[in-house]
Formats: C-alpha cells, structure tokens, sequence
C-alpha cells in the first residue's frame, strides 16, 4: 500500500504461521516475510529485528534500513500519514512514537487496594503505535536490555530511552490508531471498514436509452446520499474511464442491462476488476440489475437467470466479488 | 431498573433540558430529576449534590442519601453487580471506584514534546466509573475544595483523598464499562445492543394443528442458535406464561397464525406488553406470520392483509414496538 517502506516483517506465534502464510497468498502481499514470534511483546520484536542483522535467517538476509517502523497488528486503520511523521521524526530524533490524549484518569493504588494517589490526566498521554526508531539505535536497545526488560517490559520508547539516551519525539496520533482489544472493539473496526467501503458506487449501464434512463434515475436517487460515478458504455470498449474508477478505490457497482445474457457484461466487470490493481482485500459488491422490459414477460425465464447469477456469484466470491441479483420485469 | 436506588439526578447542560425532559416522559421514567450542569464536570457533578442539601431547589428537597453513586451517561452499561460493589466499598471506606487494567502505555512528555519517562504499565489503572462515596464525605470535599480544582479537576476520588483524607477503596470492573468517547464507540454501543436484544425469541402459534406444527418446526430450527420459548395458545386465554415471559425479558416475538384478520391477534400481544411492565426503551420485534393455506389462494386479498399490516404498524412504532408482516400462500 505504501511506496516507500521496502520491507514487512510479520512476528507471528509459531501456532499462527501456517494461517498467516495463506493470508499473504490468498491477497497477493508483497514485500512480507514471516518470522517466528517470542514469549512476549519485547522478544517478538526483538525477533523481527534481527532479520536485517544477524545470520540466523541468512538465506533471507535483507538490506538493513536506515529507519524501522514497529507497529501492533491489533491497529489496522494505521494511515500513512502517522507513517510518514513518525519516520521523519525518528531520522531527526533517533526515535518516535505516536501518543493520544488519556481517555480516564490514571491512578496508582497502594497494596491494600486503596487510591495511592492519581495522575493530573493532562500531563499524561497515552503512547500508541506507531513507532519508528533509527535502526542501530532501537537494535542496539534491544541487544543492551536485560531480560527483566525482554520478560516484563512493553514499551519500545523507554528502552531507547534506557539504552541509548534517546529521547523520542511524541508525534500526535488520530483516533484511529485504537488498539483493537475487546469484543466491542471487532464490533467497531467492522463498522469501520463498512463505512469506508460504502463511500462510493459506480453506475454501469449500456447505452440503450431505456436502460441509460434508469441509471440516470438511480444517480439522481442516490447522489445525495453518497458519491456517485454514472457511465454509461459498452463494457470492453470504454476502459480508461473505468480504469480510473476502479484505481479511485470505489468497491461498489450497480450494473442495470435489459440483455438476456446479463452475466457476460458482469463477467467482462470482473476480468476487468482482476486485472486492475486494486487490493481485493476488502469485498467488491456487484449488483446485477436485469430489465426486463419485453412485451412478453416470462417469469420462468428470469427465475433460470437468477439461477444463472446465483452459480456465477459462487464462482467469483472465492476472489472476494460478491454478486448479488435483481430481476425487474415491467411493461 | 435498580429497585434500591430511591433517587436519580440527571445532570444536563443548559441547551439539553428540553430533550431529557421529553426523554424521561416518553420512557416513563421513574424516580429521576434533572438538573442543570455547570461548565465542568466538577462543578456539574457538585450540582446534582446540592439537591440534597441545599435550599436552592427546595420545592423538591429529596431526603439525603447514606451513599451516592457518580456515574457517567458515556457508560450506558453498568450492570447493578458493579453499583452494588463500590457501594458497599463506599460504606466501609467512605469512598469507593471503579477501575481497569491500562490498555497503553502513559507516559509523561517534557516540554519538548520529547518523552519525559514512561510508567511501568502494571503498577497502574484506569479510573473508570462508577464510584459510591458517603455522602457527607463527597459533598465536603466539594465544598472545600478550590475554583482550581472545580475548572481543572476531573477525578472524584482525588477530591475524597485531598479533602477528606478518605483513600477511596478500588474494584475490578468489567470491560463494559469504558467511555462512549469516539464515533467507533457508538457502532460498538449500538452493536452490543443489538446482541443482547436478539438473545431469546417466543414464537406464539393458535392451537390448530397446521399452524402449531409450523411453529414447532420454526423452534426445531432456531434452537441451536438463540434460545426460544414456544407458546401453543389463543393469546387471551393464557395470560400468566407469557407474562411470565415478558418479565423473562424477551423483546422478539414471531406470530404464527392462518386468520384472516391476523392483525387483531398481534393488537392483543401489543396492549398486553403495554401492560406488562417491560421497559420499552429498547425496541420489541414481532414479526407476524400469516399462513395462508386455504384451497383458493387470493394474491390480492393477501396484498390488501400487508396494506392493513403495514398500516398498523406504523401506528405501534410510535411505542417502540417494530411489526413485520409475512405473507405465506402454499397449498
């Protein structure tokens, strides 16, 4: 997704490998190496720094980076935005993290379970991921720590801090970069991606008159609630403009055709979609709109192409397209 | 919803009284008074003391409470388990809080927005609500305490500890507890909502034998994923299960039935959860099923039912019951 980071090293527990190597195959990653994961936080980045430095993993040995990126997996909406400051900020400083305001306040408690005393939430942050370190200085922390630090430490600033006198710039971070922990957390990162992808939706029709009218319709309808591309083409001849829709990210198309076969214009969308580059690692929703505006309507007909579209859905949702068909027969 | 609480204070900024007001009377709320928020949590919170013990609000002087509990409305699911523990705490140390393991890391920047140190995360916790103080105890720490405190401050127990030397005791609460802060909190606010209200369906059939056999079967099918409580019954006759039922707190029913006028018997279902004493304040589904399995199938006196069903159920949406009607023709 970003240009400029070269390498991806992903720390996985050794249970989770297999699982993660058939994620990196199925989406096509690039750039990704798996390495084998530690007992704790610490020692499983430790594990993913050695890749640029030490033999072990000789075979793969990568060009050491002048920056590294660590970043939690359980921080999916990460932009390259914090990317990019955090890396800029660790060039100039040695080290950087991002930080969010305190949602409550932080208190200590004393041994009998009673407030010790509680923290002025305004001095306080709380420190997230993103971080990004000059590569010696964070290898060099890891390499000098104790494993008191390895076994009970969680944060990669303070060994910095502690092992090679580098204070890390504090780069203000979105909202966001929540980690993921609860289940009430999954319930919000879905809905998340769900009004990310809901952005957008093209309208393809031919260029029949009845059927062009409909999509205009349709646009008209929906323009007020969400973003709307309208083209209205025969699919294999007008690709640049689909192309730059396509590249645009837009997930979401409503296909409205009166033809018998309305399959082979879909198919045609989804060679389309394959071949451009877009990452199918979010679903692409296709709504086959089938007009029927014959004068002699036969509803056994469309029910043998609803069960023509449903096979063909099964078919293209194992590369992560789902299909979905409406039949609309009017005189 | 907690019978041992004899009082409720609603405190409310200025511009939002109308719409609380018009909230407690559409849900019925009982035991609640409002009152109006000052510019910061601490001088809101201070406001809703004085109701007990101020003439300021004299008309209504409540009698002053042994204990009071400070919550916030960000965390709308505090389960009485919680409340009854720090109140019980309140009682024996005079103070009491809710609190959470730290998800981040805090850390303290130096004024070169540079990290300053970072804590040891596990001798720390988030301070979360509620907390129980006695009241006697709370109302002097505000008194006494300065404007400083009341504009800068934002933790209860801090307040206890500097001004009545009460070191409040702290309780585990659960992950339920956290703050509706961002626009992802609300998704997964609705979504936990949502969970717990689709936990049990009753699906209520007349006791002919082709309609209750569909309603066994519907059991069969939906046993293994939601717990369901059948009923076989002419809904007037058998009042006592399922009150039983509703005070069960089950909010889905599925009508099952072959009337003609199927609609008076879900009129019945509707006027008896009036009734009953459920609070309404999250919506009741019913979704009514007629079974049409007469030898002269009409469409359109099938169509003509859905008209008066829908009808109807715009009507009892006004109550926050949500109808929906399905029409099955089979021979």
């Amino acid at each position: 997704r970003i240009s400029w980071i070269s390498d991806i090293i992903v720390v996985v527990s050794p249970e989770n490998i297999e699982t993660m190597k058939s994620i990196i195959e199925k989406y096509g990653h690039k750039r990704v190496m798996i390495v084998k994961g530690g007992i704790t936080r610490h020692r499983s980045i430790f594990n993913g720094l050695k890749v640029f430095a030490e033999n072990e993993f000789s075979n793969h040995l990568l060009q050491k980076p002048e920056v590294v990126i660590i970043h939690d997996a359980v921080r999916p909406f990460v932009e390259e935005d914090i990317l990019s400051k955090v890396v800029m900020a660790a060039k100039e400083h040695g080290a950087a993290g991002a930080i969010r305001p305190l949602v409550s306040t932080v208190i200590a408690s004393a041994a009998d379970g009673c407030l010790d005393h509680s923290l002025e939430r305004a001095r306080y942050r709380a420190s997230e991921m993103p971080q990004a370190f000059l590569f010696d200085t964070i290898y060099e922390a890891y390499q000098q720590c104790t494993d008191y630090d390895l076994d009970y430490g969680t944060e990669c600033l303070h060994l910095a801090l502690k092992y090679c006198n580098t204070s890390a710039k504090l780069v203000e971070g979105t909202a966001d970069l929540w980690k993921v922990t609860y289940k009430r957390d999954l319930y919000a990162a879905e809905s998340i991606i769900k009004d990310n992808l809901s952005q957008q939706v093209c309208i393809i029709t031919n260029v029949k008159e009845a059927v062009a009218q409909v999509g205009f319709l349709l646009h008209e309808c929906l323009k007020s609630q969400i973003k709307v591309e309208a083209v209205s083409t025969c699919l294999s001849k007008n690709d640049s403009h689909l192309q730059n829709i396509f590249s645009g990210q837009c997930y979401n198309f409503i296909c409205v055709n009166d033809k018998k076969y309305a399959i082979q214009e879909t198919q045609q969308l989804v060679d389309m979609l394959e071949k451009s580059n877009i990452p199918l690692s979010y679903p692409v929703v296709v709504i086959l709109v089938h007009l029927d505006i014959s004068e002699n309507i036969s509803f056994s007909i469309g029910m043998e192409e609803l069960t023509r579209i449903k096979k063909f859905a099964r078919e293209v949702k194992k590369k992560n397209i789902l299909v979905y068909g409406l039949l609309i027969q009017y005189k």
